[in-house]
This record gives C-alpha cells, structure tokens and sequence, in this order.
C-alpha cells in the first residue's frame, strides 16, 4: 500500500538511493500506446542532478530501461516495469553519521516506524525515489492525449516571478517564467549555498486542455487525489488549488468564477475554482501550487540527538541541492500527470 | 471508488441531500471497541445546522441510528452500518432553478460526468454528506484512544486570531480560539449575511499525543492522506502542514526542528514539520490547516448559464451558512481521525 | 476489506442476522441506468426463505428500499444505498446455546478472531447477508445488458440430473433443470429433513452472451474473480470452471476447444475452457459449478465443546433448510452478475 | 489491478516470456526479517524448467537478483523489488504461428481484450509469470513462521496416489507422496510425450500449524481468497478445500466436523472443513485442491483459425511440459503462502 499510487493506473515503485537500482511498476496502462524509452529519458534528463550548480553533485545518467510491457514500440496492456541503475553512490559521508538523527529528516520517523534504517543515502526516504515517478508519468503523458502539463518555479525564498513568459521555463537553471526574477533566485540560492544553507520555494504546475467531468463528488475528488499526489513529493508542506489560501479573504460574490455560453460548454470569466468544482474538472485550467521546504540537508552545523538520545551536533556533507524548486517541477509535473490519466480512464466507466 | 475513504479503516458513504436519508458503513473497525450512538450523536450535534444565524436555517435533528456491528455495546469486528433520515426537506428552491448552474457549484460539472443530475440541494454534492464522515470519525476517535483531535477557525475574511485559548473554541458561534477575534468575526459574518453574500476562512485542526512511526516514506505517506482528507471535504481550496506556505521563504538553518533528548525519543524544539516528516510522525503535534472558500450559495445576483447555454442570471435562494468555518471544523477533525486511526492500525503490521 | 466486494463495481454490506437490518452500498455503478426496487425484489423474491418445506420456516417479506442514488428513475453515478428491514427475527432458540461452539459452524471461529461474537442467528456469517448480494446483483445484470445468468441446481446428494429443460428449472422447489430428478431430489430432501439431518450439492451457473475480452492475463483472471466469488458464499467447498475437476483425467489434444471460423470470432466446437482462456473470455458461454456443502444446522444431537473447553452435547434447533442448493441459486448468480459487470467496466480501460 | 496480487502484502508483477526479464516488486512486507537470494533461490530451483524429461527442455538458471528493500540481511519494511533474467529465449518457433491462434490457449482472448499481443512464448500469459510468485512467495513463508506448508500431485490422469509418504514427495519427479504411484504416473507421462500430448492432473496444498482466526466472515473469506490465489494459476480449472465437490454427496451429520476439548482450543475430530470455517481459519490444516488441465500446448496436429477467421492447422513446437502437475507444486506453495502471509498480517488489526 505505501509503494503503490494510484487508483486504475497504478504505479509500484521500489528502491533506495544507493541500492543497485531503482524502479517501478506500472499496471493499468491501456494498449496501443506509442511508448519507448526516449519519452521516458526526456523527462528523466529534465530531473536529473547535475545540471547547474544549483543541484547535487551527484552524477547519475538516470539511463532507463524498460523491460516489459511495450511490444514493437507500443503498449500492450502489460505491466510495464522498468529500472533505473544508481552510478554514482558514495555513501562514505553517510557512514559516519548513521546513528545520528539528521533534523528535518526522516531518520527518526524511520526507525520509530520500522526499528531499522538503511541509511545509505537516506534510503527509500531519499528523492532519488522521484526519477520513478517521472518515468511513470511520461506514460502518464501519453494517457493524456492533448492535455498539456507544464510546471515552473513561481517563488524561491522572497523572491517572487512578476510576469509569466512560458517560453522563459526551460532556458534559465531555476525554471521561473520571469528572467528577471530568475536571475535574483540564482543569485539568492548560489548566496545560500555558499552559506552551507539552503532555500525554499513555491512551484505551480497547470494543466491545460483537460476535459470536464474527470473526478468525483465525494472521496475520489480529482482535487483531492491531486492534494495526496502533491504533497506525497518530497518536502511539500502545502497545495493549494485555484485561490488557494487568498481565498479566506474572499467573498463569495468574488470567488465565483462566472459562467458564460461557451460554444457547447460553459466559459468561466475567472479560475478561482483553479479548473475543479466539486471535486470534478470544469474544463477550464487545472492550477495547483505547493510549497516546498527548505532542503533539510545542511552543511551549518545543527544540534540534534543520535539513537541512544544523546546530544551531539551535525553537519551534514554528502551532495545536495540548496534549492530543490527546479527539480520538483518535473516531479510534480509527472504527479499531476498521473492523476489526470488515472481519472481519464476512470472517467470512462462514469455512464452506461 | 468514489464514494469509499481509507485503507484498513473503510467508509462507505450513500446518500443525497433531499433523499430519505444519508449513512455509511465503516469497515475494518476492530473488535471489541465501547460504541453507541451517544459516541456518533456527540459529534453530530457540534456539525449540526441551525446552531446559530451564522449557519443555514435547516433544521435536522440528525439523530443516528447504529443498524450493524455493535452488540452488547461493543463493536464485533462486523461492518458499522448507520442511518441519519433527512426530516427538513424543501426542495422547492431548487426546483426553480434546475436547467441553471449555479456559479461555484458542481451543477455543470455532475452533468459533465454522468449526464444526469439530482437538483435537489445539490444532490451528492451536498455539504450534507459531511455529517456521514462525522458519525464514522466519532469511532476513529475511538481507535485513537488517548489522542486528542482538536480543529478551530484561524481566520475569518480578514480577521484573524491573535491568541489561542482552547476554552474559548466551543464558547462562540465561529468557534475560534480568541473571543476578542470572535467577536469582530461575528460581525463580520452577519455583515456579509445581510449583503446576500459569504464569505471564506481558514481552520486548524491539531492532533495531540500520535505516536511517533504513523504514515509511510514513499506513497502512503501521513501527510499525503491528509492532504486527501481536508482537500476532500467541500468547498477546501488549500492544505498546509506544519510551516505550510510559509516554508518559501525560510532557510533550512531555520526550518529544520532541532531535537534534544526526551526520554526515550527525540524533542523537537519547533514544530515546523508539523508533526511529520518524510511522511511518517514524529511524535509531536500534527498541525494541519484548510483553506475554506467562501460558500458559493449567495443570494446576490449573478451571470451564469443554462443547460441550453444560455446566458441567464441567478439567485441562490435557500438556505446558506453564510461562512462555513464553524461546521467545518468538526468535519475536519473526524477527517484527521479516520486517516489517523487507519495508519494507527496499518501500523501495527510494520514490524515482524 | 471484509466487508467490500469488486474492483471499480464495489459492494459494500452492512447487517446482522438478527440486527434491525441489513443492507449495502454500491458503489462504481454508472449513471443513467433505469433502476427500481422492482427489480431489486424480483431476484429477492427468489432467494427468500419460506417458498416451500425445503427452506427455513422464517418469514421474512425481504422488502427491499433503496434510498440513494437513484433520481427520477435512473442511476445517477452516486452510491445506491439499499436496506432490508429484518422482520421475522427470534433469537430466543440461539440464547440457549451461545456458549456452545455449532459443528460446521463459524461460532469459535468468530470467537478466535474477533473475541466477540453476536451469536444471534450467527451475526455477521448468516446467510441472510446474501440477501444483499442479490440485491446488488440485480444492479449489476442492468450494467450487463443482453448478457443472460442463469443458475440452477444439478445435484443434491447422490442424484443427478440428466437433462437440461431451461423452462423446468423454477417450476420445482429444488430448481432443477430436469422434472424427474427433481422430484427425486425433493423426496431425498424431505426424507433428510424429517431425520433431522441435511444435504449437500452442486449449483451451476452459466453466463451466455459475455463479450469476448474480460478478464485479464495475470492477478485479474476473470476466473479467478469468479472463484473468490463463489467460494465467498457461505457454505460452498469448491468451484469448477468448464472441465473442471475433470480436465484431470484428460489429454490435451481432448481438452483443447478446437476453433473454427464464427463471423469475426472464433466458434469454439467444445466448452472444456467454459468459456475463459488464460483468464480472459472468449465469448463462449461461462460455465461454473459449486459444491454446496450440508447445512451445518442439524436437529440429531453432536458432540462439541463450550466457551470454556468443556465437553457438551448440541442440538440445533431454529428454522433451518435441510438442503440450500435453490436458495444459493439466485446467491450465485447475482455473485457472477457482480464480477462481469465489474469486468466489463475495467475493459473499458484496456484500450487506448 | 491485473498484475497487482493482495490486500496489505501487494505483490506487483512484471514481464513477459521472451522479454529481457521478469519480476516482481513486494509491498507491505514487515520489517525485522532476514532474508536473502537464497532464501528465494532455493523455491525458484524447484520450479526451474528442465529438471527431467517431464518438463520442458528451455534451460534458465532463474537466478533472482534483489535489488531493493533489504539491508545488512534484514527487510526495511521498503518495497521488495526483484529480477530473474530470461536467458534462453528462443523465440523462432513461436514466429511461424504468430497469426494463428493456439487452441486451448490465451492467444485470440488476448487480442480480443487488447488489440495486440507479444506472441513471443505467449508473452505475459506465460507460465514463467510464475517464477515471480515462487520468489515472492518465499518472502511470505518468512513472515509465517512456524507455518509449514507442503504441495504435492494427488493424480495424473487417471493415476491417482493411495498414500501418503511425505519424505517420498521430492524424490520422484512428478512430486508425488507414494513412490508406487509416481512410477506409475511417470510412465503415463512419458507415454503421453511420446504421442506428442499431455495430460492434466490434480495438486493438494497442505498448511499446518495455521493460527484459528485468519479471514473474514464475509467477502474477506480466507476460502475465497484461496480459491482467487489458485485459480489464478495458469491451468487451473477447479479448486477444493477440505471435502471439495464430496460435500454434494453428504449429510450434514457426517460432514460437520465434531468438536473435542484441545487445551485452549477446540480439536476437530475430523477435517471436511479444511481447516476453514465461515472463512476464517480454525486451526486445524488447511487443505486446498486443485484441478490442473493438460498443457494446451501438443505436437498433435489441431485445427484452428488464424487472425483473419480462416481455416488452418496448427502443430505447436516450442519446449514444453507433457504434465505440469510437478511444476505447479511450488507455485500452488507460494500462493498459499501469499494469501496466508496476507492474513495474518491483516489479523493484528482485528481487535482493538
């Protein structure tokens, strides 16, 4: 149950960071998809570390290889299982604080749960975890047809993107829709990472083209998947969707999106709704926002305590990204891509 | 799918707003558990409508009746099948106004789904299927045992607590934790009521005493099920957790909770985490806080569309909770507690 | 879990034997469906007790209400909520025995698992649930369409039929397809109920009309479906699909269903596969057989034990059936409605 | 849902015949056990092709290589992924008769469900699926303990055993408890090979020391969750437990199985139940049969149609077993420990 996501498309994922390899499952996905590895790996490259100085060190290819499921190029209904091989481990800097509780880890809660800790890399609590999901939502992707997912950074530390400009996303290393704001969140993380610190964000993924009525009304609201997907990303603390949070400040009279004729459906004049009325899609677009903390992995030395609840201190070296903002877009691009394809083929059984 | 919530801890949730009754069934409770309809009437009766102007006209009695799965006063193991008979039905409001989507409501997109649509009160989509989850929270209370859920209004429109003193809670109407600040919502809420118009809020729910191992590192993470919990309950725009959005601008040196020794498991010196961290508790409060959007039914006119697609305007007549914040803070603590006693019970098979 | 029946169709049953009622949730069902308790009664009417000598002497009305989901005459997608009040209950003759442990019966297994047990009527494990089944099961031939169940009985004890006449089989209380051996079956039945005995049997089931292409390859075998079906009504000890028990005395070359040309399928000259190949259906008719054991409540005297491991002596006494093939009848049958309606649903995914 | 296998244990599988490779991903699996390749090896030996003239002649070491999951010797409580390499593929013979399909086999219900098909050694509806439930399987019979169970063949053909010798079962080929009857059930083997056919056969599973208490009263049965596990094993066309398809023919006084003081349980006199009363487990051996038809695939000449619906012939080459009764032993073992495994972990949530 805790490796598996998803409702009719499933995903089973396994692996720890610096285990021999990574991978998952995915069940559910119809036949007669066009699918190779290259729609995986183009995502994949998206995530990978080692892009700029902004993240980990840590060189990994990320190379994927898709073992079952896809017979002559396209799907055929099958499990597809695939597997993403670790290269470049060094679990040497983890090896000299295995017994100590790294704060704002998951060191602890893993031992308080399971009673032992592979703590090479922090395991399976690790975001390497993530390439997993990435590979499956390119499937995810292909599910959708024309519904076009796109995520972006809307705010590291204070710094908050003033103008959207979608053709900006890919060409600067923090992923902002605003040049400008990205260059003073460059500056702002590469300030924080020579101060052994590290940095958090907001990141935004929209998803346009989704047709209405994906969802449901009671406990498999696409709202509420799309929450559980978010916020099961590493170091999310919180999703919004539409007005969010602005929205305790709102009357009703505001909120409502208005309707108007819209050809054969209605036109809403705002997205308070952020595309989702009562847990259903209204065909306008899917807006999610989340917040993502700080990355707990710090080189300031930091007071904790170590298994036998001594006091100690810690500095914690390994490889890490100061800010991890640009590398949860493609994460959480592929969550919202796997939802919406989940609810799309759910979606089918809805009427007789 | 749509209508079951949980993992080993199952609701099954029927029934529509202007039906005979709505109910549920709550499978995996264990055996051997003191029950009665007391338990359930208890909760039941701080969600109920009518308890003030602050809340819709409607007057339900809501009394529950336990029809399976206790006997002799305790449960059995059996499913826990519970009635609550809709007694004041009017749908004559609605009547009026069923070929309209009202604007900020689920009528289009219920349409969109499956073709057809109950108009009565909105039917599935009803704020009224919340008292089915508050029954079933009263037994995850329950479970729980010596923990200690408690949910109150932070904000209100603009106003906002400035103090926290757990008696004030149930003393005022809006159910916030600061009678000064209660008292300028109040007035706010009744101003906003006598425009026609609503009005939106922010709630907090805690959990004290959960036991450090709850949850899961990778997709049954605690924090994921309850992002999925509160974003499944109507009209919740966003969900936080611990620092929640604040997170974006803090540094890891500030963000991390530093641990001392207490006793046999760590002190945590802040709480930024909420209570969770890489998905599994830590052992210290579970801070969880909704964004709540003002209700849509509003009796000022509006611009919206037929089913025919034409333009046309509305007015929400019936009768409305002008801010829903005060009923919803129980619905939200029976939410925390169905998803905290189904990881209490997954986590008894953790370990060999 | 234990509580909830199918995969997208899911049946949720709530109720005791000798409880207020019994009931269920189901859930998945597509919108737009003409449904009505008629047709929820005329499959109940068939599994009712009280129809001749052969069944129990309770009479119970099994006056279906349905109390959600349905609007105007159809389906609307939401879950159907359905109760069956318990009429005819006395529980006085299981006062006198609820410290002694029934042969055949679920008494100290109930007790080993839940520590409880609601010894009226035998609680949770009666047969009455199946009254639920049926019930959902009449939803489930609507999603089926022109697909057509039909079940009857083929053996009780050590006769046989030898004839199939369709029309024959409601005409006689044993539900055979063959007048002869059902008078003989109906001689041998009152003969085992006057010795205060009872009897086993075999039911069969056959489905016409399924489409070609339900199922699945690997854990989802519609064959698989079926047997947890069937084994999970109460009182059955085993399930043959086609062949059978059979298929073990044969050659392959006599066990292969030779195709020929049938218009755009295969025509299969034989049924040994009954109708599922590798787990699939092939469009052949489904054909399945289940052992009916003897009803474990006899009035001859048994030797047993009590709560407290003492020897003791038990007669049961109560309104029983000496023989349950034509009540399991209906039960089987609404059991494969529930998993080719299940299955027709997720083969609407199975395709891009 | 198709390849995903349990309720808190989730076995999920992937791959197909002549692909790069198969295996599989375990969920839910406690932490705190030691467990190792060998500990998988040593049952995927068993199952291993190749072991005498009675199976078929494709030789694959299997040899299963864990990946994730375990550390220092020990299960984390991570998700347990696991690969086997297919090492002699030979896919040639399958190339001819791509087109056609196979009588008594997946080919034409595999295209009527997904529009294509991987006919390499029958892609994922080949029986080497089953290497991957052996390898799970072991991980189950380390959560069990002290629960011991044991597979053998109770018939070929119309050879059956009349004894029982456990310390014969491994040394005959066939896995039979009587070294009489195996000798007797080789040479109908060999005979059948010659002739280019094969023959069906009928598998016992035997698990004792099984806690009471295991199972459901409703549709949690362990019954039906048995019958699922084995029906879902290529072949298989019937399933017993305890009396089986004798029931039909008995009374309910000589099928009830009799009480006696045991200590601090009840000690069943006789066994007709299979250890299974009203689904859950009464301590006594569970006793499960099942019906296994004869390889579908003969060298015989058979008639069929191909894609197209014309008339054709087929001789199905390729390597395979005359009788896979031996072969199923270890398979039928795994899946008992699946489901058993399954259960007792769901069983610590049964009280409060």
């Amino acid at each position: 149950m805790s490796n598996v996501f998803g409702r009719l498309l499933r995903l089973a994922s396994w692996g720890e960071s610096h285990g021999p390899a990574i991978g998952g499952v995915l069940d559910g996905c119809p036949a007669g998809i066009d699918l190779s590895e290259r729609d995986m790996q183009r995502e994949l490259d998206r995530r990978r570390p080692g892009q700029s100085r902004m993240t980990t060190a840590r060189k990994e290819p990320d190379a994927v290889q898709i073992l079952s499921g896809v017979f002559e190029g396209k799907t055929t209904g099958a499990s597809i299982g695939f597997v993403i091989e670790n290269k470049d481990k060094n679990s040497s800097s983890y090896e000299k604080i295995k017994d100590v509780y790294r704060p704002g880890h998951a060191d602890y809660t893993t031992e308080a749960k399971y009673g032992v800790r592979d703590w090479r890399g922090g395991g399976r609590s690790s975001a390497r975890e993530t390439a997993v999901r990435v590979a499956a939502g390119a499937v995810a992707r292909k599910i959708l047809g024309g519904v076009k997912i796109i995520g972006y950074t809307l705010q590291i530390g204070d710094v908050r993107t003033s103008r959207f400009d979608r053709d900006e996303i890919e060409k600067n290393p923090v992923r902002a829709p605003d040049a400008e704001a990205a260059k003073k969140m460059e500056e702002l993380v590469e300030r924080v990472r020579k101060e052994g610190d590290s940095i958090g964000g907001v990141v935004e993924v929209v998803a346009e083209n989704v047709p209405a009525g994906l969802g449901a009304p009671v406990y498999g609201k696409l709202s509420a998947d799309l929450a559980s997907a978010m916020m099961g990303i590493n170091a999310i603390k919180g999703v919004e969707i539409g007005s969010g949070f602005k929205c305790a400040a709102m009357r009703g009279s505001e909120h409502n999106d208005r309707m108007e004729p819209g050809g054969d459906r209605p036109k809403f004049k705002t997205n308070n709704s952020g595309g989702i009325l009562g847990g259903i899609s209204n065909g306008d677009k899917i807006v999610v926002r989340i917040a993502v903390k700080p990355t707990p992995s710090i080189l300031k030395e930091q007071d904790t305590v170590d298994k036998n609840m001594r006091r100690t201190k810690i500095t914690v070296e390994g490889r890490h990204d100061p800010c991890i903002c640009p590398r949860v877009v493609p994460v959480a691009e592929a969550m919202m891509a796997l939802v919406l394809a989940d609810h799309l083929l759910l979606q089918r059984t809805s009427r007789i």
